[in-house]
């Protein structure tokens, strides 16, 4: 079992869906990276910034699920991080209603001595330069880097991200941003682009249609769980790399075969998360469930043809 | 090995697509599920209706592909269904430019004496009523019948789709028109409202996305093969659905267990299907490239994740 390293965001998140609204609630790219991996048992340690504002009651949960929160700062005189969203009616698109980057704005990781030696470091959405500067602390190269990003930082810091990508092993990446990471539309030609700039592991998550796994001329493909409502689809794609991170810590496998278990266990895990509000759900989840559901998973699309 | 019976258009297309235009060639739905269907080996008939200026050499292609064309009508004084469209650059959205219904205009199907007692039934996208007709002609009641319509018809013929649904086991529609027809947003929840309209098994199909099998709160997932390049979509739905078809017809078998490895032939020759204009690809089609592109098919679904 490999120690896991997070740098992320952890927030304050209000959110409005057709469903109901929430006043500010727990929230943050690291937490539900978090949240998620602890799952698989392994040695998870977030670094992040909160302010004087955030509920001890919060880390207390973490803590409580094994997660190391050594590595999140408290300023005391700061306000943390807050992000309030709308979705539309299909779930699909959402409006940003506020970004208050607070302490955010300032932020430098650092990560715990503990945690200098992962093996697992999943480098969350955040500015690609916090992300360059977690790695630069690492006393030992890890077995395997993995990157979220998303579109803002192509928009803003495109080079740094270019640079950043050097040192990745794994992207997790929506579709709507790699077509506009690589410039081209087919999600195949995409990953091909992509892979050149560091990955050899492209992951382009499709939200309700799933997420491919790409390397080097290999495809995996795992579908989301089609669910009869989604409540609330804010940290979903975090949880997935949670998912998909926790599982690779635990097994300590950077194969393709153990991928494709990867990824289909941060779809399982991302399914429960848009169950309930914000990290209601992955606060409450029991391992019995994700094992449940992974028969599902199974069922959903495992098929018997035989080949001669 | 069943008899399979399809009732749909036989008909010239005019396309155009980022990647070129062509002049008037063979499309139309009963074309593209009977070739499709031919792979299977099967004894398939196709009922239609062409004009004069239908080439004969395209029926003969058809007969060298084992298919039975004697149920395509020709009005020598009348003209072949002519459709136009112009797709768009993201490949998922088309304008049709020409509709002429011409001798489709006023077909009333009849289904050859050797066909009525086929086991397999394939109601292709079609007026409901004419579907209907086609049902009534039969002999036996069949094993399986396949409906596949769309929201033209919904709109113009909301009853009629309405009556022949209670006669049909298994519906093939897409995603927007499964959403229309049941008027939820969820497919999970859109599949249920169908299966009361009478279908029992509910074929959802999502275009690039894959297509989802329901039945009786049993879901499967076959999901479509991720293309560098899709060069012309038509009738890449009614090849998914003439594979679908050929699979059940040859294996006999209408369990759902089945019924996924039919989905799972359908998006394999859907795949064919796009990779060049109109039927050329479906045309030129070989076994064993089918056979080999299962194998494709497994190694981006199949994971081996031990259940405990």
């Amino acid at each position: 079992m490999s120690k896991l390293l997070v740098v992320g965001t952890v927030a304050f998140d209000a959110i409005e869906t057709p469903f109901g609204k929430t006043d500010k609630i727990l929230g943050g790219s690291g937490t539900f990276v978090g949240l998620a991996a602890a799952h698989f048992g392994v040695q998870t340690g977030i670094v992040s910034v909160v302010g004087g504002d955030f509920p001890q009651s919060y880390l207390s949960m973490m803590n409580d699920k094994g997660i190391n929160t050594d590595g999140v700062e408290v300023i005391q005189d700061g306000k943390t991080f807050f992000w309030s969203g709308k979705y539309h009616n299909d779930m699909n698109s959402r409006d940003t209603l506020i970004t208050e980057l607070n302490v955010l704005a300032d932020f430098t990781p650092v990560v715990p001595e503990t945690f200098r030696d992962a093996a697992i470091v999943v480098l969350g959405n955040l500015h690609p330069l916090t992300q360059s500067s977690v790695l630069d602390q690492l006393s030992a190269q890890p077995k395997l880097v993995i990157l979220d990003t998303m579109n803002f930082w192509m928009d803003a810091a495109l080079e740094d991200l270019h640079k950043v990508l050097k040192r990745v092993d794994v992207i997790t990446i929506n579709d709507e941003e790699a077509r506009q990471l690589s410039g081209e539309y087919s999600l195949v030609n995409a990953a091909k682009k992509i892979h050149l700039m560091g990955p050899k592991f492209v992951v382009i998550k499709k939200g309700e249609h799933g997420a491919l796994l790409f390397n080097d001329g290999k495809m995996f493909y795992a579908p989301a769980l089609p669910l009869a409502e989604v409540f609330d689809p804010t940290g979903a794609g975090d949880t997935f790399a949670g998912g998909f991170s926790g599982y690779i810590a635990k097994s300590e496998d950077i194969s393709f075969e153990s991928m494709k278990n990867a990824v289909i266990y941060g779809s399982n895990l991302a399914s429960f998360c848009v169950e309930k509000f914000g990290t209601e759900r992955m606060e409450a989840l029991q391992s019995d469930e994700v094992h449940e559901r992974l028969k599902v998973f199974k069922e959903l699309t495992q098929f018997d043809i035989k080949l001669t």
